[in-house]
């Protein structure tokens, strides 16, 4: 970089450290910044500041926010039987963003693997099992990512609750739907097979 | 968005005003700036904030500088007798990066507009004849890009400047290199055409 200002490189240099911003993307954003109107970039600093010192981690689903309990575990208009088993708040996010899903949720924290080093005790599966009994419930929805390490922990945790009367599934897996066969991997497509399901029309719906 | 932690909403918006950052990458990148480690966090905020309270624009060529005076313009190995004229600041940055040029800048804030209302009198033209008296500049290359707006400007100051002993050039127009003249637009291919060039040898390295 032949221009040089310290202090656009080292906005440059953390702006770069985030997931899917390149140094020239940096760059862009970094002059853009610089260029700015003063309030946007007093916005942008002052909800960054605010995140590092007053996001909190929800003491019952271990999901980000604002309050002790989330604005989901306190809202008595969630299924409170339902539970939900997330690795991260990144996929609890995007399940939410479906709409589709109205129970509670349970954030691993990541998941069982023994490559990384990663046992059960790393993992908020012993908090799991003490909401389960105090929540009463009834179904205990997986929704880990379909890798072998997802399937280890699913196993894991369905071997713990063995004995508690409590339903496990999981999310459903196969091809995408408006995906093309033709596109989909061997191992989706072959699983998808594998598990062919009794047509049912209320699956379109 | 289901999700609901009002800081990271703020946060979310905040980034989603920059360029090329939809909602869905903000969120991303909220996400992971709430979750990266501390220091990491730290440092964005601190290198933005210096950039607000510490950068300033040259009083020479109005690129952004740390000092008064940017390290280009106060930098006696440059080429002193050379003046590249550019639209932005980015523009600035862009050629610097190619190290094609070793002369000295000089950003006009934008270029000749009657649609947007933008006249020579909210450019920084007054200060670019001040500067060639000063510099004695032998060479004036005008960096701006080769649309109507960009036209105008350049035959706007080639007139202003035709009194004085400076030589006025514009950057080369064409296909680019490495391109496929198949996907050249026509306009380009039309123009390459029209200015086409004797060949030399020395053009090419």
């Amino acid at each position: 970089m032949g221009y040089s200002s310290k202090i656009i490189e080292e906005v440059v240099e953390a702006l770069s450290a985030l997931p899917s911003i390149g140094k020239k993307s940096a760059m862009r954003l970094a002059i853009h910044l610089a260029s700015d109107s003063f309030d946007k970039k007093e916005k942008l600093i002052s909800s960054m500041t605010r995140m590092i010192n007053d996001l909190k981690l929800c003491s019952e689903c271990h999901g980000f926010s604002d309050t002790a309990i989330c604005s989901i575990c306190s809202n008595p208009a969630r299924d409170q039987h339902t539970l939900c088993v997330v690795e991260s708040i990144r996929d609890l996010i995007a399940i939410e963003d479906t709409g589709s899903y109205r129970g509670l949720y349970h954030v691993l924290g990541g998941i069982i693997s023994p490559l990384e080093g990663i046992g059960p005790e790393h993992l908020e599966i012993d908090s799991l099992v003490t909401r389960l009994d105090t929540l009463q419930t009834r179904e205990l929805v997986m929704a880990l990512s379909p890798t072998i390490d997802g399937e280890t922990t699913i196993f894991y945790i369905s071997r713990l609750l063995e004995a508690k009367d409590v339903t496990i599934s999981t999310i459903a897996r196969g091809v995408s739907f408006g995906g093309d066969l033709e596109y989909a991997d061997e191992f989706t497509l072959g699983r998808s097979i594998k598990a062919r399901l009794p047509y049912q029309q209320k699956q379109l719906s």
